[in-house]
């Protein structure tokens, strides 16, 4: 079997830098029109001057790729002015303002430590028309951190009507509800939050790769999640949160959270939707429904699978020799393949 | 500030075999009166003469500290027969039956699928006077294996009344009320359990070496643990738990379950229950409600601790140099020390 989608689109994505960068880029710039790119990098990416420089470094490590992937940029939402937030928008390239609660993630710390704080930089995002998108963990018990942190997205939603609000790479069932709630909230749903559950993490041995925030969740909030994407919910865009770590740090007393989805998203994607059914789904979740909230441009291109099966390496190597990544899926096999 | 207690029990040990054996008994040897060893050796120890051997290599290993060191040996619970037990009962070093669910941890693949099966065992260990240790967890999911675990629990002990059954290791509060429900079920508490929640292996950075079996669990678990155990609960029994595995293998893709707590246990405890104004419940938890609970002798040796700060080891490294493995807490400073 063979099908066609459309170029895809990864509303979530890490790409980090130097030579993480040179290995992370290629892998989503092959099959991908675009990609939103976070910017928790040390130090975050918080300047207009910052963000186009880090374009540049993203485009130059997409190579011959860099032609067909557009990397939409987003900026560490800190205290920015208006006349910064207008800078911003007049900059080619940026996309959305990124919001972390401080400690919330990786390279997190100088996020929002109090919203109130944060008003008039989201009241004139709101007037701007630039989109916030959120990472909603609270400070609380690691499995009810996306729970606690619900009511900050109704109040941000009720208090902001006019600003597009994307909770971004929900986990819990308890999330879905808001997208019905508040005509003003998204979502963006990971390959792994679909695929996994807090069994898969811990329940036999420890797996590090499968580390990553917000932790994967109960089964139950795997199949909520599951049914709204596969039932075609058109609030819900797909970002991976593909996040690399090296394999040093990964496999250590103390590993960060993060997991390297990005060399498998299309063919894994693929085949779980094909079991669930859903394929007719895909187009949607991987671009369609995030083409219409933010107004992005059509894409003409497409991208082919078929089902081949394939083996995902254990690890991709950049060109130092010595940062290595453990892809999600590793030594895995995945039922299709892209076509080349 | 100095205090004496009696000299203590270790109600729930994992001292492995070979390297690692000679690594781990002398500190539990050092210290304690006496430890239950557990029988997941592969292949388990499931003969009077294979306890017999691992009793003798185990006293090999603990060294000068041997001769006060009394290791309470279990045997892995299979169809074993009337005859079978009478011997394990008449073999010197003999304490228990240890039931593992198939597959519920580390080297348990051999263990009960069915405890209909189990039943003739168990009726003539309750004739025999031959206590039962549990790891109670189910094939479920990972945070809710020890809660759908308690109707065996439950069954278990109206069953059996005369068999003292010891929920080994419990973990959530859930598990507490059957203690006043159940006269014949007894219960161990781990001092991991005791110190830490899921947040601590999987709320930040994730921590391999505090990942086990049972998991750490919620806030509400600890706190639920701390109040039974701190409010002198006699039913209740420490048992550490302590299970060393590899660094090699912790820190890795995928992670067996076991923290190392051995060589830091009596200063940590007495920390623990110092902090919380729970001193005077020590030696209850540290070997009296044991002693009592299943007839052990009474010590008169005792151990002195003081409040002279330690810094706990990095790693611990056996004569071959290769097996390292890192204790809990390594690299942290406990505010008691063990007086030489």
């Amino acid at each position: 079997m063979r099908i066609e989608i459309n170029r895809p689109l990864d509303m979530h994505l890490h790409l980090r830098d130097g030579a993480m960068l040179k290995l992370a880029a290629p892998h989503s710039a092959k099959d991908f029109a675009g990609a939103v790119v976070m910017p928790n990098l040390v130090p975050p990416v918080n300047s207009a001057e910052a963000m186009s420089a880090y374009r540049s470094r993203i485009l130059d490590a997409a190579g011959t790729h860099a032609k067909n992937f557009a990397p939409l940029m987003t900026i560490f939402l800190q205290k920015q002015t208006p006349e910064e937030l207008l800078a911003f928008k007049n900059t080619p390239g940026f996309f959305a303002m990124k919001l972390y609660p401080a400690g919330a993630t990786t390279n997190s710390d100088g996020g929002v430590r109090d919203f109130g704080e944060a008003e008039p930089t989201l009241r004139a995002m709101e007037e701007l028309g630039i989109p916030l998108l959120v990472h909603g963990e609270s400070n609380g018990f690691v499995m009810d951190r996306e729970t606690e942190f619900l009511p900050v997205y109704r109040d941000l939603a009720v208090r902001f009507p006019e600003l597009k609000i994307c909770m971004e790479h929900i986990s819990t069932a308890a999330a879905l509800p808001l997208l019905d709630e508040f005509e003003n909230l998204f979502a963006t749903v990971t390959l792994h939050h679909l695929l996994f559950t807090l069994d898969d993490l811990a329940g036999g041995l420890l797996a590090p790769h499968l580390f990553c925030k917000p932790i994967v969740k109960r089964p139950e909030d795997r199949e909520a999640l599951r049914a709204a994407v596969f039932g075609g919910n058109d609030k819900i865009m797909f970002g991976s949160d593909s996040a690399p770590h090296p394999v040093s740090q990964k496999e250590s007393a103390a590993a960060p959270g993060g997991i390297y989805s990005a060399p498998v998203l299309l063919p894994a994607l693929t085949e779980l939707f094909a079991r669930n059914g859903a394929l007719e789904k895909l187009n949607g979740f991987l671009g369609g429904n995030a083409r219409k909230i933010y107004g992005l441009p059509e894409t003409t291109q497409k991208i082919a699978l078929e089902d081949t099966p394939q083996s995902v390496p254990a690890r991709y190597c950049a060109e130092d020799g010595e940062t290595c990544v453990v892809p999600m899926l590793a030594g895995k096999e995945i039922a299709w393949s892209v076509c080349e």
